[in-house]
């Protein structure tokens, strides 16, 4: 191929930046041209694409969010967006797109790869829910973001002997709960992935008091219900003192990429174009180990699903 | 005086711990003795108190929270609760004590005062709602943590053209609200020291989005409302799009104090210890300008309130 | 007037680009139109000038540096130099400037005074050592950024017991180093305002190491001397022990501000406008306590020295 | 076993105390005692050894540095010092020792190993220069603390059409500077796997200010050479303008730990302790892609050295 298109699609993750910067510089590197692509399958249907330079990308690894935007567009579930999409990048002679995004975004780039353009899926998003990859990209970013506001609130409610319900983002997976949960020193990590109990939680809330305790962290994966709620319940269950929630929300998304991120993005944004580069559609970009793999789109989405590290869960219940 | 006690109460603020170093570090200087009181006026009547040196206080002022604890204890506002306490100084052979907290640790100390203990109260609370000073310890760093996370919060809404309603603190003061906001790039900041109108924030996001805006940050402080309820009302008035409510929360107490709130507290601890040296009681520490000023905390409290500074306001909105 | 510039001049300092934003919104909310001038004086002289919208500066005061560039230019001591660059100045219609910078900034603005052109300086720089004024643009911002590195020394300092000269910006004044090692709970702050003796520096290291003391941080200002050599001189004192240095140098001029020096940016950005618009030129922007002042630029760097507040050095050597 | 100890030695790393936290409850939750020693080998031969609970763990994961302190310890490199260090353990009933270090703390251990003493390493250093693991504990947040600063100088480099060189950690490999420079967007990575030419850089230097290039970094590992010693060569070479260096130093081996530097010591940390469970002394902890492996620690330093991933270098050439 000579001609390449990128775009970012779903909610946005730190790092989407780096990914971009290194499909455009690697594309140039490898004399091909490269286009980008305004609010993911919106902006290729409704035809905002335009070609990147060298200097485009200069300064944007560092930043958060997406420069190219990303939007939610259901309509391109429907063959007939698909088609119109695909009509706009030959308008513009592109034969490949580099989708970076999550689940739905994927979802888009197989849809493409059975009509016989050649997409290729980066795995963007905070998550780290997608199949086929290790690590998505701003995983890392949001995990070490969690961890800061966790040590915030360890330090307030270490102040004032008090337990903290700290709700994280994560609705398929536990990922974000689990490794910000181990690093925060939290009491308690709940997440989709594992049963837990109410009354047990309140009985460890108690007897660690009991044992001069000064806090109490729980941390929840918003995929097992909100912070408030989760709250609400608990206190149902037993008295566990001054009970406070924090919400983490949508910060999560935002800041710079930290460095794991960078370079996680750098190398599958270059590998992308590698593949494009030799003509190979319909893959889906993951790291395995040390190792970048790609792997078959539509394969991937349909008999693989993310797996969650449970010997972390377990780790976390013996060291916390 | 040769023999002081210094406590926190209420509400932690980041930078407490610088001041609770500079009360015993200065007072070693003077030959004083000083000695630490656990969770406020509660470790008062309960006798917790202790000696302190100046290896106990080492490496504490970068550190978040207070290391002599917080609580509330409502029981202070009786006689019998502010006797006890002072029983319990004068066991140790405590002539004074520094108090380092926010409106209700004041009045606490200005209860001793009036039973003939000398008191100085110093003014650790993120809301810089007390009378009598400019700036209270870990209200600097409070603006900076809500700003930190408008900057990431700004990151994402620009990548989706979306509006954000940001909760910061603030019972009483909009200062956070204000100074967070204007260093975010705030589109509207909603504080209680002035009215506002939901039809025209709602006016103003449609202009903007049609002008090309690619996001609208709304800054909320929590004592106008709540940032969902705030949310509510807006759509209530008209279109705006993609909205989304971020509550700040416990995390504006938490982390480690900035530079300026370290120098302020270990200037106000030190201050506190010279006026108590002299035999001066009483009192509440502040800062004006760039001197530090010890007002009668009676008189403060009674006769003073807290302004915000509206020029701040004006200036917002025409920067915006 | 209806029509002004901006400027950024000699070493860049955090929260210029705050300044600027100011300049330019507060500017079109009054009805003039304001330009930006490239480069400080070498672009106003080349005529690298152009008109500056709101939107070229939304999401610019988070960020570091500035995007209008600084330069040296040492040619602009000569009176051709100035006269060529008001000429440029004229072919746009520009009426008045705005100068953004330290020292050698100022004396530019006072020369263009001279010559009957209305500027107006905005101090902006990080060593806080400009007449007229508290504090500076970007001051904030170095001390924490400081405080930062030196928060991360003492972890490995303390871990080692190990002494270690940090050497920070501040050629004519201290007032980085101490602030930042107040803040840092340095164990000694070298300042260009105060002597200091080497032997009996060497004479507390010991003391302290026998004392069980774990680490020693000496904070020095790069006015006095480089840290490599503070620290050959310290050995040929006595021996202090396992003795590491570190410079910070640059890092310090960079980063995304503070609330802090984006408030006073955008406060002093949009005063100086102000006086423009009232054909007020010749005049040194400056915050004296709470409040903004504006003085006769020429008079105030012909009479005027930064004082740097030697209270603190005496608190620092009190409570270390 | 039931009785074991743990050391930090060597270099500190941040993480460490995140390890010595996981081998305390993971060994308290096997039901076997746990034992600190302070000052690495220094502590062991001093028999400055003694009993930790959980509560001495509570809230180290977020700290930097090593709370049971490191030191270099040439002495234990002779065959009397290590039997004097096994007689103190076998003295607190002691059956085995964990050791949190580099390259030197991994051959005390490998020594205590050949005299029958069960030991297993775990690698705590900043350089990820340990064979037998792909990642070392500290690794991750000294990256980030160098991307960090880059960041920073790339503001103000920015700002003025500079060059800087930029020296980070890394004596023998070439990661810190290969991850932080794509992180960074450096220009130039100079590491000591890779042969480079100063006349090239030189010329790519000279040929990005023609192109409009704002700023140029080079980052340098210090085991190439130190960054003033390269700047010095450079100009030798030829005209590179504005050239200036930054040299990190120690501020990369402290701070708080990011996430995953805390997962993965509290993962080894917990898995040396299930090692020593099994009786299993004489090993080395590593992860490998994501799975943690035990190596025979004689073996793995006889025969294995750490293999920087050049591909990466490949890709800072592509993407710069």
């Amino acid at each position: 191929m000579k001609r390449i298109a990128v775009l970012t699609s779903g909610g946005d993750a730190p790092g989407m930046n780096a990914a971009i910067r290194a499909v455009v510089r690697k594309a140039l590197h490898e004399d091909m041209e490269v286009f980008g692509i305004n609010y993911g399958y919106a902006g290729m249907v409704a035809g905002d694409i335009f070609p990147l330079t060298a200097k485009d990308v200069s300064d944007k690894a560092s930043q958060g969010g997406t420069f190219l935007y990303s939007a939610r567009y259901p309509e391109f579930k429907e063959k007939e967006g698909q088609l119109a999409g695909i009509e706009q990048l030959k308008k513009h002679g592109i034969e490949g797109v580099v989708v970076i995004g999550g689940d739905g975004s994927y979802h888009g780039a197989m849809r493409l790869t059975e009509h016989g353009f050649p997409a290729v899926g980066v795995p963007g998003t905070i998550d780290n829910d997608i199949p086929g990859t290790d690590y998505t990209i701003g995983f890392d970013t949001a995990v070490n973001t969690a961890v800061d506001v966790i040590d915030k609130l360890r330090d307030t409610s270490k102040s004032h002997i008090r337990t903290f319900v700290i709700e994280v983002m994560g609705r398929g997976a536990g990922d974000i709960a689990l490794n910000a949960g181990i690093s925060g020193g939290a009491d308690e990590i709940i997440i989709p992935e594992v049963d837990f109990d109410f009354d047990e939680i309140v009985s460890r809330i108690q007897e660690g008091y009991k044992r001069g305790k000064k806090h109490n962290l729980i941390v929840v994966a918003e995929g097992v219900m909100g912070g408030e709620e989760f709250a609400q319940e608990l206190k149902k269950h037993g008295d566990v003192g001054d009970l406070r929630v924090s919400i983490l929300g949508h910060m999560q998304r935002g800041g710079a990429p930290t460095a794991r991120d960078r370079v996680l993005a750098s190398r599958m944004g270059a590998f992308a174009v590698d593949l494009l580069k030799d003509n190979k559609g319909g893959l889906a970009v993951g790291v395995e180990g040390e190792k970048l793999v790609a792997r078959d789109i539509i394969e991937t989405l349909t008999n693989h699903k993310h797996q969650t590290d449970l010997d972390l869960y377990k780790l976390s219940q013996e060291i916390s």
